[in-house]
C-alpha cells in the first residue's frame, strides 16, 4: 500500500517507517526536522519504496500538492510536539505542532479523498483520574496543553470521519522509550550524569510510576490494531501492564553507566512538573482482546532504552 | 463585578448581558457582528455599566489591549459559530469562530492574569451515544465539526486551568430557542412558510426529538451554576427534562401562523443532516442537585420562541 507518515523522521515515526517498509509497503515520510532528523531514516535512502521530503505540513498549499502527486491510501499522522513540559514556555507549541498539524492533515485528506487516518494520541487525554482508564472513560479534562491538543485532534478526526466518510485508528500511547528518543526522564538522567556523575536531581518525589512501552512494541501494537480493527472509528489504549518509578529509572541509568556513590536529590511533590500525571491505571483489555500484548515489560523497555541512549551518546 | 462577554451581541450573549446588568454587574460586550447585531444590545446603550465594542477577538493584539484597559474579573466566552450545518460548506468555520476564539480568549486571560472563564459548550461534545449522558460520560467522539470545536475548547480550558491556576465553569447546552435566535429548525419553518404557506419540507423523518431550552432559562441556569459551584473546573449539562420532535415544532409554527391545509413533506432518514444527532438522553441530575431546574418545558420554550420569531418577522 502507498502510505504517508507525517513526522516520519521523528522518534516514533521513523520506527514506524522501518516496520512498514519491512512489511512491503511504499512509504513517503514528511517531517519539518524540528524534532526529527534525517539520520533516523538515512538507512532507507537506498530503498526505492521509501521517499523522504522535508516539509512543514502547516504549509497547507505545499502539503496539498504532495497529496495531489501521490495516491496515498493511508496516512499515519505522527507529527506533533513530543515534549509535554515545553508548553510552560510557549502556549502555542502544542496548538500548532500537534493540533493544527492534525487539522491540516485532515483538510488535505478531505481535499484529495484520502479516507484512512492513523493517529498517535496519548494517555494524557484522560487528565488525572483515579479510576481504571478504558477507551470509554470520561470525563476528558486534560491537565496539560499537550493532552488538550491530542484530545482536540481526536475530536476533529472523529467529526471528519462522520462528515466526510473517513475511517480512523486512534492509539493512545503511554510513555514510549527506545532508540532515537529526544527527551524524557531517562534521556535527561544520562545527560546530566555525564555532566556530573556524583549528583542527580529528580523532579518530584521519585514515586511517580508510569508504564513505559518500548517503541518497537508500540509500533507493533499500532500495526496490529490497524490491521485487525474495522470500525469507522477505532480507538485503543496501547501500553504495557507493568510500570516503572522515576527512581527505578535513575537507578538503572546509574547501573548501566557503571557509576557508584551517586547522591539522588528530590525536588519533592507528587508531580514532576505542572501538568505531570503522577500515576495512572491504563486498561489494555480492548487491544488484548483483539489479540495483542507488548513483548517487553516496562522495566525491560526502560533498560533497553537506557542502553540505547548511553550507547548513542558514547558513539557521538 | 467587572465582566467581559465575548459574542455579547449574539443570541445567547445578549440575553446574558441583560441578566448580568439586571444583577448589578459592569459589562463589556465584544462582538465581531458576524452573527450578532447591535440591535440585540441597543437597549443598554444608555446604561453606564454597559460598554459595547465591535472587535474580532481573533485579532489577539487588539483583544489583549482591551484586557489591559479593563480589569476583568470574569470572562463569559460566548463567541462561536452557532450554525452546526454551516461546516459542510467550510471546514474552517468551527475551527476559527469557536475553537480559535477560545484559545485567543485563554491566551489574553493568561497574559493579563484574569482567572475565571465561563464557557458555552454543547451537548454535541458527546457525539452519538445510546446511554444517558452525564457530565462524566465517555467516550467523547463528536460527529460534527461544531461539536469537535466545542470539545477542543473544553480541553484547552481544562489545561489552562491546571497550568495557569485558572477556574472554569463549562456549561453544555442543548438546543436553545427564544428571542434573537438567528437560525434553527423553527426559524427556518417560519421563513419558508411565509414564502410558501401550502408546503413545508422537513429534513429527516421528523421524529428527531430534542430538548429545547428557553434562552432565559439557559442564562438563569448558567448564572446559578457560576454562583453555586466552586471547584477549579465545574462542568454542567444544562437543559430541560422534556423534549420536542421536529414535526411538533412544524405543527406549532403552522398553528401560530394561523395556516391551514399545509402539506408536510419529509426528506426521510433519521438524521436531519450529516452530523445531526437524532435524539439524546441528557442527565440534568448534577445541576438539579445544586438546586436548579428550567422553568419552562421544551414545548413551552418552542411555543414562546415560535411566537417571538413570528412577531419579529411581522414587525420587520
Amino acid at each position: 500500500m502507498h502510505i504517508l507518515i507525517t513526522g516520519g523522521a521523528g522518534f516514533i515515526g521513523s520506527h514506524l517507517a522501518d516496520a512498514l517498509l519491512e512489511r512491503g509497503h511504499r512509504i513517503v515520510c514528511v517531517d519539518d526536522l524540528s524534532l526529527g532528523t534525517e539520520d533516523n531514516v538515512a538507512h532507507h535512502f537506498h530503498n526505492e519504496r521509501f521517499t523522504f521530503i522535508k516539509l512543514d505540513i502547516l504549509n497547507t498549499a505545499d502539503f496539498n500538492e504532495l497529496f495531489k502527486q501521490h495516491k496515498f491510501e493511508h496516512v499515519f499522522h505522527m507529527a506533533a510536539n513530543s515534549d509535554i513540559q515545553a508548553a510552560t514556555a510557549d502556549v502555542h507549541l502544542d496548538l500548532e505542532k500537534t493540533f493544527m498539524t492534525t487539522f491540516s492533515t485532515l483538510e488535505c485528506m478531505q481535499n484529495n479523498k484520502v479516507k484512512n487516518i492513523i493517529f498517535a494520541s496519548s494517555s494524557t487525554v484522560y487528565g488525572e483520574q483515579e479510576k481504571v482508564l478504558t477507551e470509554d472513560t470520561g470525563p476528558l479534562f486534560p491537565i496539560s496543553l499537550y493532552g488538550a491538543a491530542k484530545l482536540s485532534s481526536e475530536a476533529f478526526i472523529s467529526a471528519f470521519c462522520e462528515q466526510f466518510d473517513m475511517r480512523a485508528w486512534i492509539f493512545r500511547f503511554p510513555n514510549v522509550v527506545g532508540e532515537r528518543a529526544t527527551h524524557g526522564a531517562l534521556f535527561d538522567f544520562v545527560k546530566r550524569l555525564r555532566e556530573n556523575p556524583r549528583h542527580l536531581v529528580i523532579l518530584g518525589d521519585g514515586t511517580q510510576r508510569k508504564p513505559y512501552l518500548y517503541v518497537k512494541d508500540l509500533v507493533d501494537g499500532m500495526l496490529f490494531g490497524w490491521q485487525h480493527a474495522h470500525e469507522r472509528l477505532n480507538c485503543f489504549n496501547l501500553g504495557v501492564e507493568s510500570s516503572t518509578t522515576v527512581t527505578t529509572i535513575a537507578q538503572m541509568v546509574i547501573e548501566e553507566m557503571g557509576l557508584k556513590d551517586v547522591t539522588l536529590r528530590y525536588t519533592g511533590g507528587r508531580r514532576g512538573w505542572p501538568g505531570d500525571v503522577p500515576s495512572f491505571k491504563y486498561s489494555l483489555a480492548k487491544i488484548n482482546a483483539l489479540g495483542w500484548k507488548a513483548q517487553r515489560s516496562s522495566d525491560e523497555a526502560v533498560r533497553l532504552a537506557v542502553k540505547a541512549v548511553i550507547g548513542k551518546l558514547r558513539g557521538a
